[in-house]
């Protein structure tokens, strides 16, 4: 062991694996949210250098657009990224780029038996490379998330597959375990033991509380029985658990022998056997087969026939049992201790996220290219203009342009919402402003997650249309990203509902009766606005022109009164369902369509907007950056905001044609002023082209070469087939075979 | 040749062909589109009978909702369809069943060149079960688009390699060639020729008049010199032509020896060598490689360097070369000539609309099982109530359950207007109402190709969504469906491009100057609602109650305000657009965004709700069957009402908080109605489980043992990777690399 970890020692290990995930020791610096602050706003970095991190694009037919743009695209990634985010992740990006292990063509295109393979292979390679440094995560936690985005934009069955291995298992040990599960730690960094994380069953997700696994005690031997009851029972969807995790923490139902259940705890199971990879005796663990994506990784199945562990392995935070059978517990009820040992769900939230975000960029950096290139019709017969300069093509791809950098700031700030959160929890902080905060951010990410996958999941289904044909050849990677991001919308908890997380967050600060200035108040203030509750809702848009409406100041304030709005409208339908006899069950069931849902999803493009509004309209932001960065706030804004003109009138906020045109105009005028940036902004956000991997959306812009190129390198692109003779010598004889009918 | 064809004479087939497509010789029966019609109302099926021809469903979970049904599922499945159609599905379903050449796993779980090979030899094996007869087609040319659904409903790979040789291939021949060209005809029925459609380029798909691939005349040899300018021109896209086509219908610009150009015509060019299937002088042609779906289909390119063809293989019914080179041509202009050579896309759209629909068949019949019987959640711990029972799931589900019957009887209806079109362009009708038909159905295709392949790509996505994570395993063909019916929204003509097609339609109807009472009048009558414009739109929502709400008249009246408002708005946008100085080409594409495009599909949606209203209203509908039948179609009505309540709002259709209110509520009423019919009304529209091949969408409803067995039946579930011993003897070296970096 020692041996195989070097100069590391197991203390060194663990303390790394502490630091990076959950103590960041230093308070966060909010100037990671912009580049800027770190690298001393006053002096610029030197043009030399500049240009060595962010190299010239190569000339092509993309200079037309890239020459109109009206800001400098390296400033903008300097400023939002900062010069040392941009290195880091310029060195994973050259890593991959420059190791065979990780060549053209990507995993995505093998079978899938040999993508398993290629991508465990990588996945161990990571550890070599250990990109990520404690002093490096100390100084930005952001790191964090720019190594998942990178190894996610190169493919996410890498990145997944190490996440869950690394951070969803080791956590899952650190936060629910005890000292004496911390020699596991080591395990993981070296590969001793692989993980995986087994909570949902086939029968049961969505409901965890209903899982069915059971954990009996057996003072006797001191050890626990791990048992599947039946078929429904078996662990499914597990990542990792197909064929390579050795070590599973597994939710099961603590049963003490005298009968009394205590509910849902997690056990480490050992599954298969590390020097074999054969399963244990008593484990049937297989693989659930081919996914819609994702296939890289092996999610899996396991049904334990009562297996035994020890004692110790149960994770004992939440709960413990004595050898002689006694079962020990801090927290005062079931509901209470259940909820934080599901806690760090929220953390996988926000990850995911983010996640979907990334999705989201890399199909409009597709798309975008693609546009600006692509030439279709045209005034005359002889003159054929580029897509881009279609405006439906433009309020097509634009908004969610707009969407992924707004959404990509949100998800940054949210992480580090979430830092502050694990600081709180590893100080052991149980002041109220500690658990209000817990709250906030699960109301936050229960919202999150669903508005990030839905908006990428649709932005890839326009841009995957927007390429038209050649949006569809697998090879320009718009299905990868779309097979790829669904499961954002249901892992880690259905997105609808998820949303009721939120919105029983919001419903629940009306309900409660304090003193009357501090009833709405939060630690992030995300839900201060309603302090203008219900007053607000006797406002009007006021906007006077479409000049007014080019701000997301606009939006922000007609967002402020649908979101009391819709709570009203919730509050309102809760309370009728609850009067006309319906218990609290089918009162929320009933209350979740146009209610419920409606305002968890509004609170959250509130928010989102709010943050990009403040962030693109604080002085830090360098002047010739500051018109762009404002008209996407306002296009994300105003764009999100139209999906609601409906409510807007119904309540009386807006009236009149004039207010429901003015919103549109404003939206179409805003495609217009971004649409010569669209390119500058899509190469800021653009990883290299190893990494984006679509022939469409390569930084040259050369689209027909490089399609070609994609094409022609494909196998026995014009040999004939095999079976030619099928053809040549066998024909059909035509209702030969309609006697059989 | 002759004994190839065995008793069928040349003559013989090609009557054939030109009877099953085109000359539909008896006027359409209108009862076709109600199996009751053709079964003699008056006399039942026997009891007996129908139960042979629709067996009772293997008992199970799903029982229990069955019971619940309102009406009797056969009865609904033998008004819609008939016996005889019920009978010719049947006889598909069970040959495809019977065969071992079409056993699972289909297809679709094979790697591509597999799948290809299996998808060729079940091409062959169509030809020999025939299944579509001369007769049949005669008494109802429905079972036209019933073969595409069946063979689609099990693979769309195999359905449109058929088709595009058969129907997209021979049509071309048959409607764009002359007597001269019949010879090829027979050839395509014994595939002793095997054909496709070329004419989109790499660089031009859309915008088919730039296309630059050119046919010049040699009048020395009586040849065309068919020849690809450059890589850009290139022949890309076209089904059949990646590995199996021999001969192509090649679209090309027509040049004589004096240099002036024709414009498109269509050739027909020889570009494999049947005998060996290798490439003929001249010609490079190969595969494009993977696309998102269907991969049993090879898409292909070529291009041709200089081959000459015979002056004979002009297609020339709308415009010849002598052999002296003379060009001669009915037409006066080219654009109506080119009108003429492209019109036979129209049909393609209608067949597409269908092929969406089945799409969205398949999706709602697995996700609506899957729902009643997952259950999650419960009032209590102990009992768990399926998710069916939620309204939020129903909400997710049942509109697109309605909108696949809306849908599935629209299609069907425009193909038999389609059909009436055709037996007049064959008696060459040339009088102004066969004119005015041809511009309808034209306008009505090009809007529901777009509507229907994108409610279906929403509707599978929900479906994906609302089967959560076992909606993502690929066993469950949610993702095929996804993928299969992505490029319905791509081919034949862009979605978006295609929708400017219907609004120029009808705006062109505005600028008609007739006397006062015909101006607004069509064939079909689907513009005869514009008669009230624009005096419509002084009238206001009037429904006092929601339960005035549920029925299909409310959304109507709604819809025919709002396709009056939206042709305001457009005709007023291009109005503005062009007094500001824009040429037409500005104009229009400034007007697309919130105006025509709207404008377009609203007016399909019109008329979609407005037939399916008809139909579910006449008085022939069976007593038990009303009250379900007009349920689903005030659902589809008022669902796809409200994604333009924003619009009723502003143009003052609705005020006050009431009117959206009611909708909502009468949306929610109707899906609370229609839940416990919700099995019963996918029970109608399911295939046999062999076709559906989804686990988790099986008739017994046996949701988790169904599941198992697939997943177990998968290669190699249990067993270790051939490469664990990567895992136990090569341990990675944490950061042995980094100096690498």
């Amino acid at each position: 062991m020692q041996g195989l970890l070097k100069n590391w020692s197991i203390s060194h290990l663990t303390q790394l694996f502490m630091d990076i995930v959950n103590r960041w020791v230093k308070p966060v610096d909010p100037a990671c949210l912009s580049g800027a602050g770190r690298r001393h706003a006053m002096a610029p970095t030197q043009e030399g250098s500049r240009d060595t991190l962010l190299p010239d694009f190569p000339r092509g037919p993309l200079d037309v657009y890239r020459a109109r743009a009206s800001f400098n695209w390296k400033e903008l990634a300097l400023f939002l990224e900062g010069e040392d985010m941009l290195r880091f992740k310029k060195t994973i990006f050259s890593a991959l780029e420059s190791d065979p292990l990780f060549a053209c063509p990507a995993g995505r295109h093998l079978p899938m038996e040999k993508y398993r393979e290629v991508n465990f292979l990588r996945c161990r390679r990571l550890f070599e490379y250990d990109f990520l440094r404690m002093d490096d995560v100390l100084q930005n936690p952001l790191k964090v998330l720019a190594l998942v985005s990178c190894l996610g934009m190169y493919d996410w069955s890498l990145c997944i597959k190490a996440f869950l291995h690394v951070f969803v298992f080791g956590l899952a040990i650190f936060n629910s375990g005890s000292e004496r599960h911390l020699k596991y730690i080591p395990k993981i960094f070296s590969m001793e033991i692989f993980g995986c994380f087994a909570l949902t069953e086939v029968s049961h997700g969505s409901n965890t509380k209903a899982i069915r696994t059971t954990a009996h005690y057996d003072p006797a031997t001191e050890e626990f029985i791990i048992h599947s009851p039946d078929f429904e029972a078996a662990k499914f969807w597990v990542g990792n658990m197909g064929k390579t995790a050795t070590h599973a923490v597994v939710f099961a139902q603590l049963c003490m022998p005298g009968g009394q259940c205590h509910g849902l705890h997690a056990f480490l199971v050992q599954i298969r056997d590390p020097k074999t990879l054969l399963p244990m005796p008593g484990v049937m663990v297989g693989d659930i087969g081919k996914k819609l994506g994702q296939n890289g990784l092996d999610n899996g199945f396991v049904m334990f026939h009562k297996v035994r562990i020890p004692r110790q392995d149960l994770l004992n935070r939440t709960g413990d049992v004595t050898p002689q059978g006694t079962y020990v517990t801090p927290f005062k009820d079931n509901r209470q201790r259940l909820g934080a040992s599901l806690g760090s769900l929220s953390a996988g939230r926000v990850c995911i996220t983010s996640m979907a975000v990334v999705n989201l960029k890399l199909a409009v950096c597709i798309a975008l290219r693609f546009s600006a290139t692509r030439r279709q019709f045209g005034p005359t017969d002889a003159e054929e203009v580029p897509v881009l300069e279609y405006q439906l093509q433009q309020w097509r791809l634009l908004p969610y342009l707009a969407a992924a950098y707004a959404l990509d700031h949100f998800s940054k700030s949210l992480f580090l919402d979430l830092v502050v959160l694990q600081q709180g929890l590893q100080r052991n902080d149980r002041n109220a402003r500690q658990a209000e905060l817990g709250r906030e951010i699960h109301a936050l990410a229960s919202a999150a997650k669903p508005l990030a996958s839905w908006t990428a999941q649709r932005g890839i289904q326009e841009c995957r249309e927007a390429c038209g044909g050649h949006g569809y050849l697998a090879v320009n990677r718009l299905g990868d990203l779309r097979n790829d991001n669904d499961p954002n919308c249901t892992y880690e908890g259905d997105n609808n509902v998820l949303l009721q997380q939120t919105s029983n967050y919001l419903l629940s600060l009306l309900a409660r009766d304090g003193p009357g200035g501090t009833r709405f108040e939060s630690p992030l203030k995300s839900v201060d606005f309603l302090e203008a509750y219900p007053a607000v809702l006797g406002q009007k848009f006021e906007a006077a022109s479409l000049q007014d409406c080019l701000d997301s100041s606009v939006p922000l304030a007609a967002y402020v009164w649908l979101v009391c709005y819709l709570l009203r409208e919730s509050h309102q339908k809760l309370s009728q369902e609850r009067r006309s006899g319906r218990n609290d069950f089918e009162a929320r069931n009933n209350a979740q369509v146009y209610c419920c849902r409606s305002l968890a999803l509004a609170f959250l493009e509130l928010t989102v907007i709010q943050r990009f509004h403040r962030h693109t309209h604080q002085p830090g932001v360098p002047p010739p950056l500051r018109a762009t960065l404002r008209r996407l706030s306002a296009l994300y804004g105003l764009w999100s905001l139209s999906q609601h003109t409906a409510l807007l009138y119904r309540g009386g906020y807006f009236s009149g044609e004039r207010a429901g045109k003015m919103v549109e105009d404003a939206i179409l005028e805003l495609c217009a002023q971004l649409k010569d940036d669209a390119v500058a902004l899509v190469d800021v956000l653009a990883p290299p082209d190893f990494i984006l991997d679509a022939p469409i959306g390569r930084a040259d812009g050369e689209l027909y070469k490089n399609l070609w190129a994609a094409v022609l390198q494909e196998n026995q692109v014009l040999e004939r087939v095999p079976w030619w003779q099928e053809f040549s010598t066998n024909k059909p004889v035509v209702g030969s075979l309609s006697s059989k009918l």
